[in-house]
């Protein structure tokens, strides 16, 4: 069902202050920022291998991560695993009893298709299911 | 210097109340467990894609996954990236003056080397750098 990890959310105060630390010291491929209004978020893209580190900083206080960073400090916020088909992995997993987040797709950046699970059914990790755009 | 994301460490209080949703829910190839008695801590590992999860119980009150789980609850430890060459990596870190938990490589499960880079230097997750036995 799932093909790899597409990305790592990961929250922090400031991207100007995280982005050294992943593009200079880890040397990691920075692929520019993004800004999810809907979500007061800005992102920056990193590649790494397969995957993908996404640092996402708040742009207003009604933020789901200014809650996060304000309850738990920086840190990963969710791990995005890839899948080809996400509307018949969401079929499997409500045919399964998975609680989750969104039963139906909705969009994300770039065009994916994301949805995510409830963190009481994945041991404490928000854990988001994502198909690309085609 | 980094290659790929080698796991994910998360923190769950029992191994075989975790398993069924790695396993069964998302699919992902269940690849045993293993004992790191020194860390007081059972894993689990399952891959996907390129990279690995791993799943770490604690198996006694001073298990570092003890205390975090303690601390945060339940939820995503560590992230483990690979590297061909540690101790250059660590000679390259150390010489822009990154902040590091481990100097020099230890000794990590099935011969890895692995160093840990403090959270304060890498905005509040724990980043470890491994490299594979040849």
């Amino acid at each position: 069902m799932l093909t790899k990890i597409n990305h790592l959310g990961i929250a922090v105060p400031s991207l100007s202050e995280a982005i050294p630390f992943y593009r200079d010291h880890l040397g990691m491929t920075f692929q520019g920022t993004d800004e999810v209004a809907e979500q007061q978020v800005r992102v920056a893209f990193f590649q790494i291998g397969e995957s993908k580190i996404e640092l996402l900083e708040p742009t207003g206080p009604e933020s789901p991560i200014a809650k996060f960073i304000a309850k738990n400090g920086a840190g990963i916020h969710h791990v995005a695993y890839e899948v080809d088909d996400l509307v018949e992995a969401l079929r499997k997993l409500e045919s399964e009893g998975v609680r989750m987040i969104d039963r139906t797709p909705r969009t994300g950046a770039h065009g994916t298709l994301i949805a995510f699970i409830h963190p009481k059914a994945s041991g404490g990790v928000l854990t988001e299911l994502c198909q690309l755009a085609h």
